[in-house]
């Protein structure tokens, strides 16, 4: 062993070397001379604090990997440990295998440490750009989340991840201890988890760093690990530490074996305590120890750079080069810069490194999923059905179709989502004991659970990132509890389009259902479509938002979701009874110009511009916009309504904007160049505003939407709170049509009088009225559709 | 003990028996007949599966208060228990004297039951208008957070706080149990947890229900308490239950006694362990127990409405009917509906009663902040300041003076965030153990820090909505991670402005610093001003947006904020160095106005109307316009260009959106009716157009922002990538005043060529020109402000 370990602590000093030169050097990166105010970084960046301990991780990972033929994937948690990512990278060759200008030698090595952090050239983070990594390190909190995502369906994978005590205080960390509740061991891989308690912030201790030691065990055992503790002090002997982790992790894989073997064994065994390795060494180990007086090794001080002002500061520019010599950099690397032949013999092999792993490169594992023809689920134009229960049968031959690469993921609310079909083939995934009256689990399947938005979202993101496919089915008001996440992996996405090694991944998909009309019931604190604000700030280059009117279109726009690379695709859609009105192939079609007229549903006469346009975006805005053109049609027969339904929210905006956004000449051809656009819209009605300003005609659209008035009553109050009702609708398009309301005062009366009544009957009979959800006048307009 | 235990249980059956009635009857509200169909609601709403234990755990706290004189908060985590709620708030008499409509008597009773989830009536769950609540109940995970928040400050409080197995899951209820981290036995009050295992969400089991009881008391100890568990099963006598749990809690309060004094004897003992609670009930417990052969009580379907179709199926109606007479109406209920004698003797009288106690209407408690005159930190105009340094300066002033009752939460970001003077008044509370390089920590202090902006946020809306003051500072891009508490923190804002017995609380106030064009260094991570987006959907009664542009108008805002009462304030300041304009009391006025035409800052002539308007809404981008006219006053001296600048986002809106919306004729004097608006603004440009696109001279609006490009670059790079540098500005109102372009050839290349050159610096130096960073010209603007 104690050649092995000193194999190891070679290449950890190597890499601390490297961590450390990337923050300051920008010459003499070999330190062939005394260093120089010249040699230094005119502006100091990056964060030393987390590297040691990243680079020792990896130094162990390697030697397993090489001793035991490991298929490992490293999650840095530790967000700001991008110079310990390239050092590793750097040194395994791979750097140099992506990124050709930067050599296995001196000139490459300057490289490295130059555009480290720096303008032009790679953030001080892991990120898209940083081989081995699938995990953004600044927003901290998603590294186990992403670490298990990696390890489903992958039962040859060990995820290795380290966990920084910091992030360990986030929400989303804090819970996805309990993620192996939901992790198989036969037909899933494993995550070893690493708690790095460097004991700081930047500024603060960290709570588990200062638990007593027994309470932190019983908190591991609680979350139901079996964890081992390493400990290093500042100024202790790194060779006793790697003694102590070389054990830890040999120990922690021969457990994760037995594990497996005994689960294969007895797959309805208990859920196994799986290893979990808690590393305690001092924040920036091995850094400058004091300075000025003033200890920075093992504090917060050692967060970011330890030593300041060493350009300026004859006596720290010599701290700096003590430091970088005690690493002894003539033991690492050659003459020519390149690392010794002792550390490149003891490190892995082509895709078996760390850093080349395909799994952190997820496009070069990914199949394009098979996906059966919607059209089997097709539902007839005119017939009353639950969206999203069409959807699932859909969801259902996916999975069929595809048993190994595709998960649905949902908050306990796959079946109030009406996702129930699902479960003809397929089980909620689930470790933890099971009783009796237990249905639909089980120790596999293609749905996981738990009432954490946050680790849906991080479990997804590990599985996209790692090559495979899947959905996140949430309410929509509650989806903004992953915000910061969706963000952030929007940014993941924006950046590895740029990044040439870095091959495509499927889409994450959201369908946001149990949508802000029909929670009438569940009252105001449920009603929210503000995720759709958010999603387009993000780069056109990656969000979609779809609100598909009925099933087929549903239907159509899932199928081209799931098909899609690269993006973010938000898909809103209901999951009460609502009508059809498209056949599946002019559903298909529909979606595919993501807007058009609907002729049949207007009242316009060919060769002249209509009065007005009547526009809707969303199941319900649809319905209610139809009911008011249906509703116009009796009232004022003689006005002319074109009827447009948009399915793809980003063609409303400008090309220049969007790649969906519709040409001016087309947009206008569209909703016309002067005529009032009343425009019925699913969410917040700025947002249509804040899309089209640039489009014609922008000045006449009239957007009703969610107004922010909401409460527990009915769907037809809901409507009428906003405006967005047929009747208010109706009503609307009198208003902006000139001189309709004066011509039309019985109409005015006629419509003012029907929102109240149906308003009336709500309050009396805790329920809308038949007349509301009557659709009679639907199957007219349908029965012309079909014509 | 017996006596007292066969009160609780009456209270009990009592609050169940409420609590079913509000589910399922519209008459007959005391089954004075049998139940027929016409007593049944039409339609079945509302969360049975938690109302049985929230009861007990009131009944049993009722006890406690009346023995033991506790001041109780209670705190209902599992979020549709609203029933229960209204029922204890109606058997204590509080609901009556909130809403005398709602009597105590049997039309009381049938009121109360007719409301619930009833358009017109009130929500399901705990809400504004639910007596005895700060802790809405729809988004789940917060409840412990709220406690936290509630207790501190509060030495005489007990917060018990219910935390259901299902929000268990989240991120944020997960972290929060660590908030035992904060809490001072002697200055503050105190929390018990009591984590009702019911076993089940709406559709699946939860995982700590699933673990086994060995492992679930590791992980309490583990998270530093000391739990108690006490079960009841299906079936079982409820009595044997009463007895344990009143056992336990006893013990818990005489726990928390024996914290309290001993902590008073030994203020730097080592931190506490809490006492906390296991309730293991089955979930609809006491409801039916089977239905068609099917198992209801105990099971997944107990969540909601346990029986349904209970109008149409005469067998469900008699179920139903024996169901609640199990309760024995006959004996808790006098013949004219009011609680029978023993009920009304066993509960806490007054403010005593949890659902009537001020502490839940924090108004009633709170009393203004004193603040004192922030013009003692003015600073010189022309000095180069970092903002909220000064405002940290401010704030130390503001604890010095508001020692109970204000405090200040932050990421680990205080430092950061150079709001460091705080410490020389007080300390960062840290119960956990410390050591001796610990700096700024102590047992009590106006300052938590904890690496999650869910906790923090929790704890102080907690500490808003029970009376007191505070601000939330945190780096811009990961506010994102509370935009859903934020969502729902704003609408129980809105609600409660309706409830006429809500009194006003302090407003949520967030500091925004680390912005996105100061985070350079940090990468794309990092660079996120999209909150805006998130806030402004809001209601415009609860939501402000400040964006002062210097020192001197971030103290007049600071001041503005924290005096204010039930908004949500989001104030946006840099924390880099950064020029100052105003002098404070132009800053005051600046302030107050919301926005104005710098006169000083332009080359208009009077009388004349300016060729262009150059806008700006940031510090940063205050700066680069600045620095653009200044540009084009050199290039192009005939240009005559107007500068305004807006402090108060909402200004920019319509009056009829938004109360600080401004008349589209005090629009028009501003932004001018025709010229050009080159606006330079903090966030995405989209957002200007989605609030002033009802304004006039809206489409001569240009907008510079963030276009989502960033990288880890300098600061001037991120402002070029995003066309918001001076010279792209300067640019602009070239392009857009008609012809200049044409005219002025050689200013076009000179501004360009300018443009590039400090590129190239940046990129080749890995910093800033200091061309860019000169501020000459600004001495000579200043000068001119000052004159």
């Amino acid at each position: 062993m104690t050649h092995e370990l000193a194999a190891v602590d070679r290449w950890w000093r190597a890499a601390d070397y490297l961590s450390a030169g990337q923050i300051y050097l920008r010459d003499n990166a070999l330190l062939r001379h005394p260093l120089e105010p010249g040699h230094i970084k005119p502006r100091l960046l990056g964060h030393w604090g987390t590297a040691p301990a990243l680079n020792l991780v990896w130094a162990h990972l390697n030697r397993a990997i090489c001793e035991r033929g490991l298929q490992a994937l490293f999650v840095a948690g530790p967000g700001h440990g991008g110079p310990a990512m390239l050092a590793n990278a750097w040194l395994e060759g791979t750097y140099s295998e992506r990124y050709p200008a930067v050599t296995l030698d001196e000139a490459g090595m300057t490289a490295l440490f130059r555009q480290f952090s720096t303008p032009g050239g790679v953030p001080s983070h892991a990120a898209p750009q940083t081989p081995g990594s699938i995990h953004e390190g600044g927003e901290l909190g998603y590294s186990l989340a992403h670490a298990y995502g990696a390890a489903l369906d992958a039962p040859e994978r060990v995820v290795a991840c380290v966990v920084g005590d910091g992030e360990a205080e986030t929400g989303t960390l804090a819970a996805s201890w309990h993620l192996n509740a939901f992790l198989n061991p036969t037909t899933d891989g494993s995550v070893l988890p690493i708690l790095n308690l460097n004991g700081w912030k930047i500024a603060n201790p960290t709570i588990l760093a200062r638990l007593p030691e027994s309470q932190l065990i019983e908190l591991f055992r609680g979350y139901g690990y079996t964890p081992t503790i390493v400990e290093g002090e500042v100024g202790v002997d790194p060779m006793t530490v790697h003694e102590a982790f070389a054990s830890a992790l040999d120990d922690a894989l021969d457990r994760i074996d037995g594990i497996r073997a005994e689960h294969a064994g007895d797959p309805d065994g208990p859920q196994p305590a799986w290893p979990m390795i808690v590393l305690r060494t001092p924040k920036g180990w091995t850094g400058p120890r004091e300075v000025d007086g003033v200890p920075i090794e093992g504090t917060w001080r050692a967060h970011q750079v330890p030593l300041e002002r060493v350009r300026e500061d004859p006596a720290r520019l010599r701290l700096l080069e003590e430091w970088m010599r005690s690493y002894r950099p003539e033991e690492l690397f050659t003459a020519t810069g390149a690392p010794v032949p002792e550390l490149d013999a003891h490190r892995p092999r082509g895709a078996a490194r760390m850093s080349a792993t395909p799994a952190a490169n997820g496009g070069e594992l990914r199949r394009d999923p098979v996906l059966p023809d919607a059209a089997a689920h097709r539902v007839a134009p005119g017939a009353t059905v639950e969206s999203t229960r069409v959807l699932g049968r859909w969801l259902a031959d996916v999975m069929r179709a595809n048993p190994r690469d595709f998960r649905l993921f949902g908050p306990d609310e796959t079946a109030s989502n009406r996702l129930d079909a699902v479960w003809e083939v397929t089980s909620t995934q689930w470790m933890p004991a099971r009783l009796p009256v237990d249905i639909r689990l089980g120790r596999t399947g293609r749905v996981i659970e738990v009432l954490s938005e946050n680790l849906l979202q991080g479990l997804l993101e590990g599985y996209l990132l790692t090559g495979r496919h899947g959905l996140l089915a949430s309410y929509e008001a509650f989806i903004h509890i992953v915000d910061a996440m969706f963000n952030q992996h929007a940014k993941w996405l924006e950046v590895a389009d740029e990044v040439p090694w870095r091959r495509s991944v499927s889409s994450l998909n959201y369908l946001l259902s149990s949508h802000v009309w029909r929670q009438d019931h569940n009252g105001f604190s449920h009603q929210d479509p503000g995720f759709l604000n958010l999603v387009v700030n993000k780069g056109p280059g990656v969000v979609r938002v779809y609100l598909p009117p009925d099933a087929n279109t549903l239907l159509a726009v899932a199928e081209h979701c799931l098909a899609s690379r690269d993006h973010v695709n938000v898909i809103v859609a209901g999951k009460q009874p609502e009508p059809s009105y498209l056949s599946f192939e002019a559903a298909r079609a529909h979606a595919e110009r993501g807007l058009g007229v609907w002729e049949w549903a207007g009242t316009e006469v060919e060769g002249r511009e209509p009065d007005a346009v009547v526009a809707a975006a969303g199941d319900v805005p649809t319905l209610e916009a139809l009911a008011a053109v249906d509703l116009l049609r009796e009232a004022v027969p003689e006005l002319r309504v074109r009827v447009v339904n948009v399915v793809d929210l980003m063609r409303l905006r400008s090309p220049d904007e969007h790649p969906h956004g519709l040409p001016a000449d087309e947009f206008s051809a569209v909703f016309t160049d002067a005529a009032p656009v009343v425009f019925a819209f699913h969410g917040y009605p700025s947002l249509i505003h804040q899309l089209a300003y640039r489009q014609p005609n922008h000045g006449g659209f009239h957007v009703h939407g969610f107004r922010e008035r909401g409460t527990t009553t009915t769907p037809f109050d809901m409507l009428r709170m906003n405006g967005l009702d047929r009747y208010s609708l109706a009503l609307a398009v009198l208003r902006h049509v000139p001189g309709a309301e004066l011509r039309h005062p019985h109409a005015v009366a006629h419509l003012t009088a029907g929102r109240e009544r149906m308003r009336a009957h709500a309050l009396e009979f805790g329920e809308d009225s038949p007349e509301v959800t009557a659709t009679g006048w639907l199957e007219r307009l349908i029965g012309a559709a079909r014509d």
